[in-house]
């Protein structure tokens, strides 16, 4: 049976050869595949610095140095899965409402054919089109969300979709399972009280910045567990959870925000062993990143993600 | 009677205070005013790269080192005209038929307002709102058009509006004088031989930079002329007309170009004495201009416009 | 009566227009004003780095990201308090002392306007002239200096004002409540000890990163608290009080400094209720500011400060 | 019969998918291949800035924009021939004999099938390998060589590998004709008379930039005619025969050079026609390319080595 | 007695004149000399980004702005001891063996001077190169390693010197004391468990991030002392210790990394009072440097490497 | 008899040692010295963007790459001349008129030993004071000045001292023959015509870009050489004589400028033989040099300043 992995760094060296996720084959196929990188380059949704189309081959030039086994998680990942990198959904720039359609077509087919994707964004205005599809196949799912923005407000400029609304719409168009979802990592200056309030007001938990710095991240991670349970979940990270020191590459950077080691953490230890139909990672800008740093945080939160799927198929 | 014209720059360092195109007033007021530097940030149009939308920030910051006095065509500009910078059109991002609009809106008032208005895109699909707004205003209208690219494809992935199309769509909307509008400095690679027929074949004129380079300077500023005579004319000037090198940051680079130098004999040499309804300078992307220069690039040519209505004011 | 407060962003995009503070109106009023944001753009203090004259338009231009709720003061800024965005004082650039006189004469007229000012340098030889103004108008004031260094050396080149010398020339001359003054953050290396020592000889209370990290930040917002209570106070924040990671576009970068998070931690707890005269922030130098974020850090701080005014009018 | 070709910029964003040479197929095959695209990330032959490995990916990045028909050359290229990306060679890096070897023994079984390499470096240490490889599948050829530097020093530090010195060797080798051989652009400071006449002595033409600027583009097009005739010829083009201005992207650049132009004129009119056994093009080096301008360049000239071989095709 | 000291910089400015490390004396003598810095920049170890040969002169650019007195240890670095920059170790790019001798040849000599050399890479791989040296002129020696890779890996491309094999090769080669050598800090993706293992299994004590995260600084120091103890130690430090937000400038940067005050902390409390026989601090690569911030943190770790020294000499 | 030279490139790799002009030694003598490069890292007379107190070391930074034979003017420098890096001129910063008494002071030094200095900025300002000194020496000499600027404005901020007023201070204390001194480049707005009148009516001839542009480059020499005949001479170039695409990093870039081949012509033909008192280069910015190519063209400027000294001194 084909089994997908990466190019062997002892032989080729890792800056040769075209750059997929992490030396993965680019093949356009769902065959003996467990999950999937795949790249959604839409940043029309975008309210300030804007450029995100670029994001999915930034995080790819820099994936290349990952190593398949990850000594935290104790597990060699591609002993239990396969994967590939499945290139890019072809989104329309500038149109908004047909970009959705093409992403959530594609990653219906990718969903019927029961592999786990991995989408880089693209402004987080995507997640809503992978959540119509998650929603399509599976019904409302349970939704992690680490942001330092809610990304639930109704509109910007009397308009309906970008990437601030993504959440709301979802919640709206029956996506979601409220009782299991969470968002974590909220912080900054907002236009009212409710544009946080109104997120909880819909049913969703709510963990603040600030509350995780008064709480402990062990304690966080025990309120996503408890949340979440085993009811099955779409993972989305915005990579302006992290600080912009740590993630200069970004929109709307938020200061005050988490190290890697503390997204790692969460991401590791808060999800483990969960029952995921899929992840993103969203926001990764990079003519904002300076010495590639935002892609290699978001390379290596994506190989977390990757190594939480390889643990659920080694049952470890 | 009120005149706006610059801070004085030997009693306030040029680097001081909020920056104004040239450090004009910022006054919203179409009344003793001849010219007006008006924002457009839209680059929701873009096809590579993009960010257009902080273009008018990045040439205020730069043309603040303008001075008043031109002495290349003799003139002190404030001797004999006006000027406001008039702010930024307030497009919706991610939407450009609703931007269309509102630039059209903003535009009709200020052509009937007699001013003059000099637009800061944003990416070269504004350029269509624009031309409506002159139509509607004056009718149809001569066109200079200096780009790298004649921007008349039909449609990109179907779609009838974004920065390679407002030229074709502004001649099927009847804006322009077809027998009296030319592009200059058309090159590098394209889909098909029919991109740059097209144009020929709807009626305009086309020099290519390769005709530039085999004619001269002098005899593309004759061809220009007798081509526009005394028409009413609106000017727009790519900022991909120059080359990467004086002019890295923009979307869609071609290498091969002009120089600064050759820019400004042409704009100068080239359009003195016409008889001017508008113009734009557009596509300037700051995040990848290193040293400012495209700015500096944008500034300067925006310069030679404002002293181009000087001279018609003077009559010099 | 007139009411100052920022655009609306949900009409205009953040990204459109002439770039103010928070999108601040930028009026030179000081009527119906509880705060001013004014610029002072001087740099010829600076001994090593140099070009923070473009301090403030850097830190306008990521301010507009700004929104008007803080969710951890738990206040609507603007339902409070009205402000506006200055301009910038025209400083002589390469004159020292006849810059201080033009930035305390303006800062006086402010003060006696009842204003509370947030200056943006600039390098941290203005706040001498800061301090000189808000002696002649409210006698001696209280200190709270939040940097790396203690800026209280004698001289350089046997020369008396620079970016160096700000604190130690404002004691002498009697703008400084000593037993109510207190320095947070001093780190690196020193000429000798006499360089911290200096500064508690000469009264002030100083807790350097060190003591910091040993005592924590609860129990150093407790001293900062004990140290002032309610005396009259000026703020001075030099950015390299953070890190470099969190900071790098700033004059002489000092290793092993704070996050933004601990600075806003010690800024809104540290300081709520205090007896504001006003406020600084200095040393921003965008040139080495990768990706903006020292201008967000900054930015975010003065966030701070304009809240802290605003809980102080809603007595909260 | 399979034909390949770039995917339909129509259909698909340019920005979308794994990066490869114009969006080319990557395919590692050589049936139905006119001419393929191939990396050679090598770097350790570099003597001063360094890191040409990421070359390849970085033309890759911007070749993305180029579209199929040349207006200069009048020509569609994929109507002639067809084309892939072959993806880099193994080279290893730090150890230039054994990537050496690699290197021909690709490049070897690439001329063997009939088509036309055209390489990426890499530093132009790689071009005597290629060189090796096209002796031992053609014997001795003509070289053209763009350069700023005629790369036949003897060594450096005793070592006879390096960028300055794979022309000497190749010489050495017998890999070249020199009676049908040139080197063009050579400028800058030298070590002694003899580094450029050593070439001339050994039997190449050479003619400098100051040469160029004295005889004019034509004259040096028709020596270059005149000279290699219609003898099978290798050309290899140093990004350094441009000027910093249009190439800083570069490990030794050389002020008083080249615009792309010129470039472009030199390739075009100075090779059309010719019998061509393959290309190089080397020396970007991209973590010194600001705006991305050197790799535009670097794939604007690469566009024209594959228009010469469509015309070459088409007979025209 | 000659005393070497840095220039005095409250009479030349920090900005002037030829940069050594920390304004030091540039002479190449070994004479009335404690302790010398000299640059090994050499970077054909590098197996991805590259360019560490620049990174001397970016460590003594911005060490200009060190001064003497060390407040958290509490003493006046030149009132004990004299050091100069002896300047750089000619390498040979391209040629690692070659390279080898002379870095060994070079450090032999400073050794046996008794003068204690703080080396600046240049990649990790010239650290086997150094301690062979140290074995030559001490017998094997302790050794502290600061790193998020363990270095051990066996071979890269069935080659034994790079830079990932250099302490696994110091060990076969007899340089090491293992049961007093511990390694510090390691962390990310790995090939194989036995990349950590390994080391292990050769005698060596290995402090992953992760158990530093779990067990604290505190005790990690504790560890280190008691692995250490007296003997003779060489201590090196790979920049890639700290997290990429802190050093992006670095080959293979891995997030989740520590903070320059953690790595301080280390350095002071972790290794102060030890037996040095030498040091270095590898890894700094400066075109990917944003704000010159790795290079301030080098030269503050190597500031504090200079302390110890002194300390030893105050005995303090 | 000590003659002094650079560093042997084919021994020690041009990256390695600290930076000196040119591989250069660093002594501070004049005996046995022909001409010398002296950095002068004066900047607090900038009036736009600023920093050119770190112009010598970049320019150092690169020079490194220059070889002895200048192939242009056939001539083995170092066979006929000896030359030394000087070191920079202790300037205080922040204190123009206490620099210029140090400027002096040096300069004077330095031409009483019969040494060409050689200076590099530092701002433009600081040329007032070498000319100063050369007058000390030589009373009233020639001057050769390439600038986008005049440099004769009054004052700024009614204050006497900055980069925009040298010219203008020097004729009025006697330090230039008018009759023999001339102004070539100038170009780009003016507060009003007498900007540039001013210069023609005190004496000096003033040919601007426009003229060049209009007559040529051989005509331009001819008519620097017709002006300046055998008279001892000082030359200044401002690198913003340069185009903003050859010479991004300075402080205020003038568009519509010369290449560096031009200006290396202008440099060669125009100046040899001439009777050379003094030179300096002026305004090199580094933090807005893109991949360092200003640096590089300053270098290479300074390079051809070195081989007139040697023709010279070779009578060739």
């Amino acid at each position: 049976m084909k089994h997908y992995q990466p190019i062997d760094s002892f032989q080729s060296p890792r800056f040769c050869g075209v750059r997929t996720f992490m030396r993965l084959p680019h093949v356009k196929t769902l065959e003996n595949v467990d999950f999937l990188i795949v790249g959604i380059p839409f940043d029309t949704g975008g309210s300030f610095r804007i450029g995100t189309r670029f994001g999915p081959q930034a995080i790819r030039d820099v994936s290349i140095l990952l190593r398949p086994y990850n000594p935290e998680m104790k597990i060699n990942i591609f002993e239990h899965c396969s994967g590939v990198d499945y290139g890019d959904i072809n989104i329309i720039p500038g149109y908004i409402e047909e970009s959705y359609e093409r992403i959530q077509k594609d990653m219906i087919e990718i969903l019927k054919g029961s592999v786990i994707p991995i989408g880089m964004g693209g402004d987080h205005s995507v997640t809503l089109a992978e959540l119509r599809a998650v929603r399509d196949v599976y019904g409302p799912v349970a939704l992690i969300h680490f942001d330092s923005h809610s990304d639930t407000w109704d509109s910007y400029f009397e308009k309906k979709y970008n990437h601030g609304t993504p959440i709301r719409r979802a919640i709206e168009e029956g996506c979601i399972q409220m009782e299991h979802s969470i968002q974590v990592g909220m912080r900054g200056p907002l236009y009212c009280p409710g544009d946080l309030q109104d997120a909880v007001d819909m049913g969703l938990e709510v963990i603040t910045t600030g509350d995780i710095r008064r709480i402990g991240i062990n304690k966080t991670i025990e309120r996503i567990r408890e949340r979440v349970k085993d009811t099955p979940v779409f993972v989305t990270f915005d990579i302006d959870f992290l600080d912009p020191a740590y993630a200069p590459g970004t929109g709307t950077p938020e200061i005050g925000g988490f190290t890697t080691w503390e997204a790692l953490e969460m991401v590791r230890s808060g999800l483990k062993g969960m029952n995921f139909v899929g992840f993103d990672l969203v926001e990764v800008l990079p003519t904002y990143d300076s010495g590639q740093i935002t892609s290699f945080a978001a390379a290596g939160i994506m190989y977390e993600f990757i190594s939480l799927i390889a643990c659920n198929k080694a049952k470890i």
